[in-house]
């Protein structure tokens, strides 16, 4: 077996969080070109959103694009219980719970990375808000 | 740069779907023996559900264990779109819409996997329905 299951090797686990929190950056900011960059440059990457779903970079790239300044203003959240999770050099996971700060509603983001040879990359994404009981 | 760029491996792809697909039965069935041994045996793994944020096997396996029959019922579904990509030999994505058969409800359902010495398991994964417009 390779060394997939070497569970948070620390150069991995500095990396990916490093590219997470640059990511986090670019949704505070708006910065689309920090978001369609953290996210793998592919017909196969997708994102499921709240209330899209959307099928490769282009597609998330057109969401980023469209996001209006409101929108934007409406999504400000506080990040909770972020837990990223590297196997082996190559692979991890990142996903944290938020509470939107205009409403209070509570929400998941999950992403997958993957390391390629320019750096580490979005390859599934899934943001949702949690069902009101 | 080890092979983690290799996409779709077809030796990989197959034995990630025949795992996805194994699980999938067992929610089907709820065959709670297989939804547990799909999953990670670990405390870093994670399940957000649609209503529920979920830390650690345990946490995982006790709320499978308490779903009542009325509630299996109820979350029988048709999956669409259902898209399976691995990277490398060792790891993979498995993301798919479903819809509600009782309702007409959709949601969206992402997991991460992992290939350990006994198999592919699931290390994270994100249940949601769509919000409703």
């Amino acid at each position: 077996m390779p060394d997939v299951t070497e569970i948070n090797n620390p150069e991995a686990v500095a990396e990916l969080r490093a590219a997470f929190e640059r990511y986090d950056r670019g949704l505070e900011e708006n910065d689309v070109q920090v978001l369609d960059d953290s996210f793998w440059d592919d017909t196969r990457t997708l994102r499921y959103g709240v209330a899209e779903n959307l099928y490769g970079h282009a597609q998330i790239a057109a969401f980023r694009a469209a996001r209006t300044p409101a929108e934007h203003k409406q999504r400000a959240r506080r990040l909770e219980n972020t837990i990223i999770t590297t196997f082996g050099r190559d692979f991890g996971v990142a996903n944290t719970e938020y509470v939107l700060l205009a409403s209070g509603r509570r929400g998941r983001q999950s992403q997958s990375w993957v390391r390629f040879p320019d750096g580490w990359k979005v390859v599934a994404a899934h943001v949702s808000l949690m069902a009101e009981g």
